[in-house]
């Protein structure tokens, strides 16, 4: 009885369209981020349970899938030790006595790994773009999948503002490529802990955080009840309040934020980092400036990011003519490299969500028409004589990097006509034993019908006919 | 305390260096595939396990990498009934109760269960190439990794000979595009059947099959010896062996053994299927003929290649100017999809060998020089202003292609020399507040010491000099 072929729920199998938009959406990004030299890097699908543990908090452990150890992974282990009574056991110590391995959870922690491990072989500032599929088990639902691609470009070693600069200027230009209208928001986390420091409460800067991530999604209203009950007072929260609503361009804003970190808010409390936070934002705004870019990019003093390693400027990107969440995002970390060893590297990265961005690119409409159609002509195949006659004309088009198919049955035309036409192939050749004879080749444009012939050594004429 | 980071054993990271070679070597045969109307797909790394097991025989079994179930895998598991009394446990059984997924051992076996589950979405003959990594459990030894990339391409769905002919060309233009000379070397198993046949033991055609295919390893009398051990006659052996050292053209060798198929062996013995195969070379040859290819191709009567699924031809890659094993290789098949459920599909493949080709490459020499180095012009940072006039420059530098970096610290210049220099970056600007105030952008070639400046609106000009 033959198995009914399916796969692991949240996991998905790509055919040749989705592949060809993937490719684009990936190559696009890949030649951006190469003219910043920046170079690639890949790292094994598997880590040492050890990499990964508590990188990603409690709930972040549960969602790794684990390897189970090769071999016999069970002989020897005192099951009875780890029951816990009822048929049920420690599954988390149970499973890191059978698991070594895990599969990788994102890109930064190994990308982390890496640059510690392999330190002498680097030259820093080491730039690198990674792009490949992680792993979680997440409960799957629309959009969320147990496998995804993660396209991640960081650098590492150095803290300089150049280095927001050129991951905005990636940004502005794979966007401008992709022809998808962006708003680029950017905010600094010195700047929201000089806003909890300014508030009275220092210490709530991850609640504040939380509270106004939520701003887009659930309002102003609704954000401050939520520092409320997180333990704010009114008079903290009317010191936050006005810095989420204000308008202006970067400098105005910079400037209001200055008094109030300079102590001219209602607490009068000054905050040093939430000033060195606005020097930060105003060096790259002024960077961004000078640099000319094409897109829209703003300080969005309620942008916070919910990843607890950032520690400088925070990023993310919204399509403007297409409802879906951020397409892209990142920030600066001071210490990522620390827990394998190695302190004070600073780093700033972005990563690009490819699957919301082939969304937008299918909704908009904007896939270049290219993508997707592979073959330019198909050959029909009239019999062994007639194709023999051909494959030296099909083999000078191919090398002049031409797609070409031969059917491969000289099947009836009709047959190889709905080939053609379920393969979306815009020309096709039916050259059969008159045209032989004659030492031609046929040619038929199918959308507008246009039909010629060439002499078979006139691949220069054929090439421009299809071109 | 800081964790020492490593990778589990058997896996590789790669770094810039490195991901340039494999990058060339990818994109390289992708271009080619293309050529030919092949189509990418992806499928997931984990698959179902019914998906997996049994397609690679019991070794094979063991040899997968197993994902343990998420969520609380253990709880309701009566391992118990899995001992075996010594504190060992029936590995197999128990595996299966706490993993429900694997890792994918090849690309064949999902391409099959791919073509299967989406039959109504394609268009037969269905021509795909599929590059990405494949996990075993294997002992890690030099050369065999746990992890690496297969590169694959496979059209199903026609029984024509044009298919062999394609992939025969396809593997010519890329070897010939890698500069790497080669021979490749085609049987046909029906051949090999035939041979089984006059030999006089139809049923040993996989003993005969797996002791010929040792034979540039081992020699001619250790497989004549293996012959015996497996059960041939003297008799039996005197038929096959004039066949393993059979020289000649294609048409030579052919015509020699149409004549034994037809009962001209000493058993006196006709192989219908034998002739078949052997009128499938004759067409194979006939077509590799017409079209022309660069490198050599010839029928190997030794070639068994192990697999067992191959019903027709088979393909073997060896390069000619460097000492490894095959280094591309593939066959028909019959039945593939017919385990899930989709039967009497034809279909043949082949796949390259990327490590290996990695390794002749770099041992030939034959990467092209632009492989591995990313950035064509540093410019030094000698300060904000500075950096603030290039942008503009560098801006429309990297929009025309060109990669380029700024160095993101103004930090000495000897520091930044050695930047340029660790990463082979072949031109530098130090550009100083004198050109500055000329309105001047100064460029030197690193390798011959040319230095010329250019106004900062001179693109095409700076575009000449490094190009």
């Amino acid at each position: 009885m033959a198995q009914k072929p399916s796969i692991p729920k949240g996991t998905r199998d790509f055919g040749p369209a989705e592949m060809s938009g993937r490719n684009y959406i990936f190559d696009t990004i890949k030649s951006v981020f190469k003219t910043y030299g920046y170079m690639p890097i890949e790292t094994p699908a598997m880590e040492n349970l050890g990499t990964l543990l508590g990188k990603y908090g409690d709930e972040g452990d549960k969602l790794l899938f684990r390897i189970l150890n090769s071999g016999d992974a069970f002989s020897g282990v005192d099951f009875g030790s780890y029951a816990t009574g009822d048929g049920k056991y420690n599954s988390k110590a149970l499973s890191l006595k059978v698991c070594e391995k895990g599969l990788r959870y994102d890109l930064t922690v190994p990308f982390a790994r890496f640059v510690v491990q392999h330190q002498n072989e680097l030259s820093f500032p080491f730039k690198r773009y990674q792009i490949q599929p992680v792993w979680r088990a997440d409960r799957p639902q629309k959009g969320r999948y147990r496998e995804f691609y993660q396209c991640d470009a960081d650098v590492i070693g150095s803290r300089s503002q150049m280095n927001e600069l050129e991951l905005v200027q990636i940004v502005d230009r794979v966007f401008t490529l992709f022809g998808i209208n962006v708003l680029i928001k950017v905010n600094n986390r010195k700047v929201l802990a000089g806003l909890a420091e300014i508030s009275g409460f220092p210490d709530k800067v991850v609640d504040i955080t939380v509270a106004i991530d939520k701003i887009d999604k659930i309002g102003l209203e609704a954000v401050k009840a939520e520092m409320r009950e997180r333990g704010l007072t009114e008079s903290a929260v009317s010191v936050i309040e006005p810095v989420l609503t204000l308008k202006g361009g970067y400098a105005e804003k910079i400037s209001v934020m200055r008094g109030l970190m300079e102590g001219r808010s209602a607490s009068g409390i000054v905050s040093e980092t939430g000033l060195k936070g606005l020097d930060e934002l105003d060096e790259l705004f002024g960077l961004i400036e000078a640099a000319g870019i094409s897109q829209e990019a703003e300080i969005d003093l309620s942008l916070a990011r919910g990843l607890n390693y950032y520690t400088g400027a925070i990023f993310e990107v919204k399509a403007k003519d297409f409802e879906i969440g951020s397409i892209c995002g990142g920030g600066r970390y001071d210490n990522l490299t620390g827990i394998f060893g190695l302190p004070d590297m600073s780093g700033v990265g972005i990563s690009f969500g490819a699957d919301r961005i082939y969304d937008v690119l299918k909704g908009l409409d904007k896939f270049p028409k290219e993508v997707g159609t592979a073959t330019r002509i198909l050959f029909a195949n009239m019999g062994t004589e007639e194709v023999k006659y051909l494959l030296p004309v099909v083999r000078a088009l191919r090398e002049s990097g031409i797609s070409c198919e031969i059917f491969a049955e000289s099947s009836k035309l009709k047959k190889q006509f709905d080939y053609a036409d379920r393969k979306a192939i815009p020309f096709i050749s039916i050259t059969g034993g008159d045209e032989v004879s004659k030492g031609q080749v046929n040619l038929k444009n199918l959308s507008t019908g246009e039909q010629e012939s060439f002499g078979k050594d006139d691949i220069d004429g054929i090439l421009k006919f299809v071109s």
